[in-house]
């Protein structure tokens, strides 16, 4: 087939009058597919099924310092559970605070703290100044834009290029005084799954932001969830570079096993400075007394080293494996050579980024959605929901079987083009 | 004996040397001893054992209305934990928002959400007003202090008297628009064992504030938490009170599970009228996608219905009312008669509150200190940790056996009676 746009004005008739009788073949199926939300599938659920059971009635609730994990106490969280947290971001466990099951609401508690209090180098609460900004590199995680959004920043955007955000930009943004931070999915990237440059990492552990404490969102939700796990992306240390220039203060990281264990059961942990580490436990105290200990100490039995870790997420992977593939060769196969769409080919995380002909992307999901197909909402991807391209569309294919997966990268394959051959009729 | 104010100065010193000595003889011992920390002890923890196992790798994760609770989603929690949690604090499900482990998490969160973006009926965040108010009953729970002190609210004592906090006090107070909020532990409250009385409640559910978004949080922490389960102390439903006066809005509840099964391992929840409930889920959904499903499900499963939870509560009681015996029959035997000190006597809760001469309290807990008894630090019951009398100080007798109890009691009986001599003699 050869591309939609050196099609003379019948060709492109006839190519719309073919894909409206698919569509509507299509629609008498009366789908109902989801591939919208990056959820695990329930195959990979039941990978940590030995979680439930690790920890049973007769047996000891005593973390290795002794700590007993049934009882109030240890804000930072027990030694093997910082532990292992410290070796997924690759931190020293001094370096590291483990929380509850939720590390966006980590995230959210260290925008708060900075929103209110600041942090150490700066000038106390960010709030109190006029107009603040934060940086967001798009596409990028909706519900890290909902956080800073809700706290009244100004959201900035920064165009992602191949090997992360666009530095020069970032760079340039940072002079800025009202700047205060920038959020940063630097491996397998949500929703585009691009890892980081080694040159990203080093511009990023360099620059100099006006504002004296600025903090850079190391929101590391993907560091273990390779899909080719002998050949994993890798990611250059933040926190060794920012060491070697001194500015470790400038970062703060978090994980979670969520996409590990159990989405929303599992554990989180912040990493940073000791200086920040400080100021964060001193922050937190009035707010908790400690997260929750048995929690914690399941996790380190059931993965109780980064090898453990490693070796279960290559289940992951060889369950996620044949979904991301379907996508990928459907698209290959329905979208190629017509140069109306772009897809990313990630090598982990959760997600595929396909950018469709500028101001089709709203018509894309409507379209599939009327034939059954729930996508992410177009625009989710950008701050204020505002693609201003209208072009970017999350796909999601971990939720749903791979058959159910194929389906709807046709599904969604046919809309991709129907909507670009109404467009070009159009014009 | 006695009353020490009745003795004259001989017989005055002959009793402080006769003190001296046993105070001496009692550091000889080298005691260990801590009676500062509201946690259960080992044998309560036992307990609740069970909740490990019950749900085990081969059982479903499936809430009974089909949401998978091994997955992501559900912000205001599963529907059989919502009516545990709901019935707890006599509430509709419908009026529940079940949390993480931790209500102090959620109780500080539900200011930080007042303090930013203010609630239904206010103008906007309490923040952005020059002077903030809290009104502080003291004695009262320095964790409750420490939340409002970290968003700089100025802490307002109001005095507690037998049925709760002074409400001629607290309708005055809230005739300041500066007044945002009142702390309160209704049942059993922490530091005296005080369960509100009905004409508190009532009136309480009566103030009219001066600031239209001023909010009771009643903390419920000890609302199952009954020593003598066959007589238990009766709260009148300040919810009920507030809904017939066509004002619940007023309040937002919380309570725990912490000191039901596992302290920091529990779940919690927030208790609320509906315009509440929305606004708080509004203000929670950038923070947090859902909280820790599994361990909402198994608490439903070990504790399915209230009849379930006082049955457990009955079995904490048997263990505990020898430990608060222990302090009791000790400080009867000890100090009757002496007319240097008074304490409560609580039917339920986790502490006893005990009252020295003005301005001795510190010299008892340091006195106490030097002979291997730690209690809590004095003052701590009071906002800024400063007792104006100098004079309260907080037993907690769950965490030690009862014999290491009746020894504490001892020592501190012998230290208040000590630190009373002192300061007659020196007068």
């Amino acid at each position: 087939m050869s591309a939609y746009r050196e099609m003379n004005r019948d060709s492109i008739g006839a190519e719309l009058s073919s894909l409206r009788r698919r569509y509507q073949q299509m629609q008498q199926k009366g789908l109902m597919l989801n591939i919208s939300r990056g959820k695990p599938g329930a195959d990979q659920l039941d990978l940590s099924r030995g979680l439930l059971s690790v920890i049973s009635e007769s047996d000891s609730l005593l973390a290795e310092d002794g700590t007993d994990c049934g009882n109030y106490g240890v804000l930072e969280g027990i030694p093997e559970a910082k532990r292992l947290m410290a070796d997924i971001l690759e931190l020293e466990p001094e370096e590291v605070i483990v929380g509850g099951s939720s590390s966006l609401n980590l995230m959210h508690d260290c925008v708060s703290i900075g929103y209110l209090f600041g942090y150490p180098g700066g000038t106390g609460g960010w709030g109190k100044e006029e107009n603040i900004k934060f940086l967001c590199p798009s596409p990028g995680y909706d519900r890290h834009f909902s956080v800073t959004e809700h706290f009244g920043f100004e959201l900035v955007v920064v165009p992602m290029n191949a090997g992360g955000p666009d530095m020069d930009v970032v760079e340039h943004l940072v002079q800025d005084k009202s700047v205060k931070g920038i959020w940063c999915v630097p491996k397998y990237s949500n929703p585009e799954g691009k890892t980081f440059s080694d040159e990203t990492v080093r511009r990023l552990a360099a620059i100099s932001p006006m504002a004296p404490d600025f903090r850079v969102f190391w929101d590391n939700a993907y560091a273990v969830h390779d899909l080719f796990p002998s050949e994993p992306d890798t990611l250059l240390s933040l926190m060794a570079e920012l060491k070697s220039n001194g500015r470790q203060d400038m970062a703060l990281m978090f994980t979670s096993t969520s996409k590990v264990t159990f989405p929303g059961g599992g554990i989180s942990a912040i990493g940073a400075s000791r200086a920040n580490i400080a100021w964060l436990k001193k922050h937190f105290a009035p707010q908790v007394i400690g997260y929750d200990k048995i929690n914690m100490l399941r996790h380190a039995k059931f993965l109780p080293d980064l090898e453990a870790v490693k070796k279960h997420k290559a289940k992951h992977a060889a369950i996620l494996r044949p979904k991301f593939d379907a996508v990928l060769k459907t698209l290959d196969k329905e979208l190629s050579g017509l140069e109306i769409a772009s897809w990313t080919q990630p090598r982990g995380g959760y997600f595929i980024s396909l950018d469709v002909m500028d101001g089709c992307a709203k018509r894309v999901v409507e379209l599939c959605k009327e034939a059954g197909l729930i996508l992410t909402g177009s625009g989710a991807t950008y701050p204020y929901g505002m693609d201003p391209r209208d072009a970017n569309i999350r796909i999601a294919p971990s939720f749903a079987t791979a058959d159910e997966v194929k389906t709807a990268s046709e599904l969604l394959a046919l809309c991709v083009r129907l909507a670009a051959a109404e467009k070009l009729q159009a014009e």
